[in-house]
């Protein structure tokens, strides 16, 4: 059965690959799965047509027959499950690769979203500048830690899994901050992941719908 | 092998029953599996022992056996894998569960948690009156899609499942701001998250250890 992802049209970032199609794009590079976009305008992310097959109007989707996901973790983790090559068979590993997932999506992207926050959402008011070293502090705090584990290991557990993929997807946001420079661990771990020859496809992709 | 836990000493909210071990007891309550627990106060929670089993300095986390893992989200995942009663046993419908898992962790409490941010950690600041009606009108976008999805039906997508149970989470943490009775129909779904017996005896057994 054709899978069918769902991406903007116009990527804010403008092609960068944080979009958030780009980590379910390289999931399926990993496990080689191929697989058809379909295009949703910023209009008509908030239209019902749209909404239902993702309730809080985002990117992406995942349509595979009749079965509809959505939110990326989730995709991810299904493509995961159902192909060999991003989780690990030993029960044990599996179960820590996911908790990497989740970690990597609600306790290292939340705070990282905030910079969006405090430079975009509240770019123009007067707080903004006065904020923005608390909203880096608060991840800097996350990144020393995570770098800490990490230690002098490629990965974050054994072998390249969904939870790295995820986590260096999330740790992507951070390059234009300059925030990741901070902590030359991090910056290899993700090199490393931008290595791979699966992001670089899943890079292009995205950028291919973005440069038109 | 017997399950262990960790939860905090004292919970910051003073046993409201919104720190993320609920969840994890709410999950074991509901699959009837028993389990121990180990406090973690909040001085020793960033100290080498506790960081071995959670690298961010958290709870909970969750020993059986080998086996060590953190992210309540990974917990209850790990939890509903391998007992009946958290997942459908349709493919689909299980991957559709563990979306609603995903959506709660990673698109509905990021934005609830800048309560917490507005309100404490920059509760003094001068921009903190102004700002919270922002971070209010974020939620409320969230949780307007969210109610129009769950329309009248009692859960998220067919039968109670894990999705449900970590969205109620979620939710909860709204109650002191008033939010959630600003939309009846979850203000209902969490009711019946809370009516639930498992979650009955789950918030019990936290609040005995924050009532000591």
């Amino acid at each position: 059965m054709t899978i069918v992802i769902t991406a903007f049209e116009r990527s804010p970032d403008g092609g960068q690959g944080l979009a958030r199609d780009t980590r379910v794009r390289w999931a399926l590079e990993e496990v080689g799965q191929p697989y058809e976009v379909r295009l949703v305008s910023l209009r008509a992310k908030r239209e019902p047509p749209h909404l239902r097959v993702h309730p809080f109007g985002l990117i992406p989707t995942y349509e595979e027959g009749d079965l509809v996901l959505f939110e990326s973790g989730a995709i991810v983790f299904h493509v995961a499950e159902r192909h060999a090559g991003l989780l690990p068979d030993d029960a044990d590993a599996r179960a820590r690769a996911i908790a990497w997932m989740f970690a990597a999506l609600s306790t290292v992207e939340p705070p990282i979203l905030e910079l969006v926050t405090v430079r975009i959402l509240e770019g123009d008011r007067p707080w903004a500048g006065e904020r923005l070293p608390l909203v880096q502090d608060r991840i800097r705090e996350r990144l020393r830690l995570l770098s800490a584990r990490l230690g002098d290991a490629d990965w974050l557990d054994g072998a390249f899994s969904a939870g790295d993929l995820m986590m260096v997807s999330v740790l992507l946001r951070l390059r234009p901050s300059g925030l990741l420079d901070e902590f030359p661990t991090l910056a290899a771990y993700v090199a490393r992941g931008e290595a791979r020859p699966a992001y670089a496809r899943a890079f292009a992709a995205q950028l291919a719908v973005n440069a038109r």
